[in-house]
């Protein structure tokens, strides 16, 4: 009835944290086989970050490309494989870059002590036992998945969360030094997950004093950083980033995304959209449901002349279309929390798809 | 160089919650001896709450009056001997009450595990074992002692935390049901003790990006709960004023307060007076520091009808007020984040005690 939840153990604030990361790691080396798994975004590959990775000759540092699909279920089970067949078990994984690889991070942390496939555990409290240590450096900052208790993957049937309190990471290194990088589109669709997320999280059946507080504070660093005086690309603003998107996943604690996570779920599951655009794709047209936050979202659009592309499902056949609002309607909370107790009433897979029609 | 700070490892959020105490101690009961020590705001000796208490025949309850004073180290030290003696190591220790009984669960917490009299940990990081289980509930909102990782005592040589990664509760519930019936003087002063230290903490050299996002919302709350248009004493605002005291708290965990506080902790030390309202004695006469935040502290207590005492210090000696200034000076870190890094060169015991002599 009340939810308990898992906190963060600890948490780096601050520009060239980063730097902290080999000491605070060095008191967990003697856990397990003793070498790390570094899961790195490929991005850093040959860049000042990889040669500033505390890294040993014992330890594992994988560099990943994030881009061609978020993480599947297939790719963090032979991972995990590969590394408990030549290397043993690690005294923890370090996860750095953006959300997916936040979620590898948290995943692979999980499976390398639950037997079997990921496939297994898609879902709440399914797992079995607590994961191995694990470590985020979030290097884009917005989706919020360096404080949640979800790994999102996509498996062969379904994209859905390992969702436990184990999921959530040991440590967090937040050093907005490293998000000014980030190319200019994601860190426009990223941020936007933020703000996107924080408009459902307010607009809901769900949400309490606690979610709106963070979700009102998220949402006024979101303004600051893309509307505001001082609007754009700066050190300030990566600051105040990297705390929204923390703000914005703590406001998820206490509540729900809502129709535009539904969708874009379904975006990601049948035509492999990327999370944080697909949110972009569907939040456009979604007035009706949440007004204002929409009318916003566009001003962010026109002030860093990012356009959206129109008239997508018309190249899309009814049958991918179906496929998708099967995927979202199937988000039952996210109906509940959005429309109410009553959803199943006003929601059908054919209103679903009537949505989809307007991308 | 970066501070590395420790979360509360699980909260619940919501109205009612207390109720969920019983299951989430019940996993604990195997702990050392087996009992828990409650301790328990006198305030509701007799009252409702004191029956929903999930305490069996085994535990140990005992009801505090917070009011003569604030904890002192011999309290501390006191109640762990006597037991220790008569009943072993308790599985854990569950505060419930204002910031004077949280800091005591903290206290107690650590002194149960580190030998000695508290006196011996006064001070950042002295204390040399984590503590038992210790699990807090707030029922008057502001101080924030919910999610610091400080338990603020009175020793007979100086007023200073035990502050350590340990202090933290390994739990806390924010059901904000139990702050309905906070006397009316309690709500106003412990409600700005939040407000107070959030101005302290946004200006100052220490803030940053974390400190000013959290600082900013906890204003934001106070100000609709005791300014806003549905300001007073109701429901909604107790939620919000109890998010406020948690984020108010967080607010610190990157900044410091400043020159409010350290003039309180004098007031405290040699005159014994209550944190809280100390720190609105001294916070009305700060306005050249703390400019419209003073300004508006006034506007609060004008719409509440609070009269504080003018002219104490005509009343004071020169002995006691001189004492205070020590006390104050002494807090060093408040000093160099309100003033800066040459703060020595701009306060003296000579300037503290003109600022006392404004009382």
């Amino acid at each position: 009835m009340y939810k308990n939840f898992k906190n963060i153990e600890k948490v780096v604030f601050g520009r060239g944290s980063f730097s902290a990361m080999a000491e605070i790691i060095a008191e967990k080396r003697n856990e397990n086989d003793g070498f790390f798994l570094f899961v790195v975004d490929n991005y850093f590959f040959g860049k000042e970050l990889a040669d500033r990775l505390p890294a040993l000759p014992i330890d594992v540092v994988r560099f990943i490309d994030p881009d061609p699909h978020e993480p599947t279920t297939e790719q963090i089970d032979k991972l995990r494989d590969e590394i408990v067949a030549t290397k043993g078990l690690p005294a923890g994984v370090i996860g750095i870059g953006g959300g997916t690889i936040m979620d590898i991070a948290k995943a692979i942390s999980l499976m390398f002590t639950n037997e079997g496939s990921s496939t297994l555990y898609q879902g709440l409290n399914l797992i079995k036992k607590p994961g191995i240590y694990h470590l985020g450096v979030p290097t884009i900052s917005g989706t919020g998945a360096e404080v949640s208790m979800t790994a999102v993957l996509t498996g062969p049937e379904k994209k859905l969360g390992l969702k436990c309190e184990w999921t959530v990471f040991n440590q967090v290194i937040l050093d907005s030094e490293l998000i000014a990088t980030v190319p200019v589109d994601k860190w426009f669709y990223t941020g936007m997950d933020t703000y996107i997320h924080c408009i459902e999280s307010q607009l809901g059946i769900l949400n309490n004093a606690y979610s709106l507080a963070y979700a009102q504070q998220a949402l006024s660093l979101c303004r600051e950083v893309y509307l505001g005086e001082k609007a754009g690309r700066n050190a300030e603003n990566d600051d105040k980033l990297m705390v929204a998107s923390m703000m914005g996943g703590l406001s998820l604690t206490y509540s729900e995304v809502g129709i535009c996570h539904a969708l874009s779920y379904g975006l990601s599951k049948i035509l492999g959209e990327k999370h944080c655009y697909a949110n972009c794709l569907a939040f456009q047209h979604l007035e009706d449901f949440y007004g204002v936050g929409v009318v916003e979202f566009k001003e962010m659009l026109k002030k860093h002349n990012v356009q959206l592309p129109q008239n997508l499902s018309a190249s899309w056949t009814d049958e991918q279309i179906t496929a998708m609002a099967h995927v979202a309607y199937n988000l039952t909370h996210m109906w509940y929390h959005a429309i109410g107790t009553n959803w199943k009433e006003k929601v059908t897979i054919v209103s679903i798809k009537e949505l989809y029609k307007r991308l």
